[in-house]
């Protein structure tokens, strides 16, 4: 039980090798993040550029309310190639009509004369406030900078990563070096989080690039499944901000052949892919707005895998679960009653539930019934900053791994005070 | 605009009539409210009996995990007749197993036994903590006491609807008089609330007599269509908690000829019903946790009923939108955002969103783009403890409204600090 929640192992030599690097340390790839004045006394235009074309893929959200960026960028991306990422905090471009459309093809214009590469291989990405008048010139500006300075500095993989934040605490990065058919391959990316990953979730945002070869199709195909399993497990389904978008380029400069076909060389990438929108994921969960906790839902033992999605994402999203945790509170009956209204039909009367840290599980739920516990031990275990707790159903073979942040006092400050 | 928001009307006589009176003034009906000794110092045990047997409907949870009284209860509705609602609260008698069966039997057999009626039209509810051994021989005392001491005192009404609260801070009743059929008809109703009245929420109880004559096919249609547009519009489908429970009893003693077929005096009946479902589902609101105000989620001009349903219930239910206007910020970014994951596919750049109070209305949004507002007049409005929200989205003709409360401090202290 506890190996899965667990991180991939690594060896130690690539454990050292990846510490402090960025994804500039991804063969061909720069960044910069840069000052565009919208912002007061923060970076807030990020680019991220490949040196030779890229294959690429992107996922975007699901509200029918759609920012500008996100209406180019899901253009550019139907060729299944890029070059350049651009991202402006600050500023959702959002609800701001024509003028918006304009400023959102102002930054791939912008960006593509400065790298001199064409527009359609640019992908847009905005994070900020909804329908203010877009500073079109500001972000331009910016860009402009960010071309100029492309990894001037060891660090320009975390300038853009601290560029892209709103009511983040800390810069979201990951980065990793594996061996993909007989080639050492770079991965690395970066992101942004927003209000408490929750339904109403700000915006989400991450970039993920690598010097992998691969095909366009399978990309896509790697990426969908790893943000299924991964930032979808902090959300809830369709409940997407006006802006989200998660976004891969992979340059092919690893020198591998290129992947075209499933097999252990692809599943090895997938695998890897997954690692960091994994990462990535639980870094946004940990920095949620107010956030004291991470806690991991893993439900086992379900029919389907639907089932065990819907449950661990419904429980995982409850505020009255929430709000106990930050009290450390193990409050199985909260627990219990939101999996029950997950919309899933099974028998309540064959759930196990623990709760606990990664070194303790208790169980406190036996056949739906409750046991006997030491209380005192379960309150101390609920100090730790990391909860896990476990469902299993024992109806089936399907399992599901959703995260969330407990709910703070916080919380609410921050998002009654954050104004239009 | 301003009309749909207004309570029903009644002539100044019959208002001053409906004052100070509780479901006891309805004829043939007694209840009372008594200490069991479950919660310290506070009634926790209700009861609510007519005089002769009445038609009945009820309405249950959707959870997957159901408490023991509503496994029983359930059974008993079958027969569409009913004689008294007896509930406990401070143990939801959910998770309890064969104890908790026999806890909420004893209830009914109590109950049975005191009045000198069939246990079968004895409908049982519990609200409280989760997974506690049932107290059956504290309650069983209580019910005694209640049957004892039935209408002893002129607000005997108010002291049932004082001993059904948890967390709530003020008792829910209501209370009507109207002509239907040439008869002068009594109407009473109490409730209690819960946690933010939230997805998560905690459980919602209510319960309604009339004097009315009505068959009991006709009173479960109305009931489900009251239910459907009051208490459902202040939860989230299917969100419901194992104990929730909306039930009616109908004795006929006010001696109209029983309505068996719709028509205008049925209309007049459910018009009737559906407002006392209102009324207390208003105030289940006013009183979530921490709330400081009620806010009005009227979506107008939409494709079809349900779409309305989704998208006012999705709004009313982000903590986005809760805590913003919790802050006092006419933030309307969110109140569109949180539109568009309702699951409705419509064009946003049609729609038009207003905020204000029953007298003011300010046009925020047009077509989808932001208007130039006075913001400080608006900022004045959002001081009113009654917010109103409407969104137009000029694409059709169905409408729905929901309620919320907004989203506090107070709500995490309560959440965090009420344990199991």
């Amino acid at each position: 039980m506890k190996e899965k929640t667990r991180r991939p192992k690594r060896t130690a030599s690539e454990e050292e090798e990846s510490m402090q690097r960025t994804l500039t340390d991804v063969r061909g790839f720069r960044a910069w993040g840069a000052y565009s004045g919208v912002k007061s006394k923060r970076r807030d235009i990020a680019l991220i550029y490949s040196e030779v074309p890229a294959s690429a893929a992107a996922l975007f959200t699901q509200n029918v309310v759609v920012a500008e960026p996100i209406k180019l960028s899901r253009r550019h991306i139907r060729s299944g190639r890029a070059q350049a990422f651009v991202i402006n905090a600050g500023n959702a471009n959002a609800c701001t009509g024509e003028q918006g459309r304009r400023g959102a093809e102002a930054m791939a214009d912008a960006t593509a004369e400065a790298l001199g590469i064409d527009r359609e291989v640019v992908l847009v990405a905005s994070t900020g406030i909804i329908g203010r008048t877009f500073p079109t010139e500001n972000v331009v500006n910016g860009i402009k900078t960010c071309a100029l300075k492309l990894s001037e500095l060891r660090l320009a993989g975390t300038l853009a990563a601290n560029a892209i934040l709103t009511t983040d605490t800390f810069a979201k990065e990951s980065f990793s070096t594996t061996r993909i058919g007989g080639k050492r391959v770079h991965m690395g990316g970066i992101a942004k989080g927003s209000g408490m990953i929750h339904p109403e979730m700000a915006t989400m945002l991450a970039f993920i690039v690598s010097d992998v070869a691969i095909s366009r199709e399978l990309l896509d195909e790697a990426l969908r499944e790893a943000v299924d399993d991964s930032f979808n497990m902090i959300t809830v389904d369709g409940d997407t901000s006006t802006n989200d978008m998660v976004a891969v380029m992979c340059n092919g400069l690893a020198g591998n052949e290129q992947i075209r076909e499933k097999g252990l060389i692809y599943d090895t990438f997938r695998a890897e892919l997954k690692s960091h929108c994994t990462e990535l994921a639980r870094q946004i969960v940990s920095d949620g707005e107010g956030a004291t906790k991470l806690i991991q839902y893993d439900v086992e033992g379900a029919p389907d895998r639907n089932a065990a999605r819907k449950i661990a994402r419904t429980v995982s999203n409850s505020n009255l679960v929430k709000t106990a945790i930050f009290g450390r509170d193990p409050n199985w009956g909260r627990i219990v009653a939101a999996a029950g209204r997950a919309g899933i039909r099974y028998d309540p009367d064959k759930v196990d539930l623990y709760i606990g840290t990664s070194k303790t599980l208790i169980k406190l739920l036996e056949n739906g019934q409750p046991l006997d516990v030491q209380r005192r031990k379960l309150k101390s275990l609920m100090r730790a900053a990391y909860i896990y707790v476990l469902l299993d159903l024992h109806q089936g073979e399907a399992r599901a791994t959703a995260w969330g942040a407990d709910f703070s006092y916080e919380y609410v400050r921050i998002n009654a005070e954050y104004s239009t």
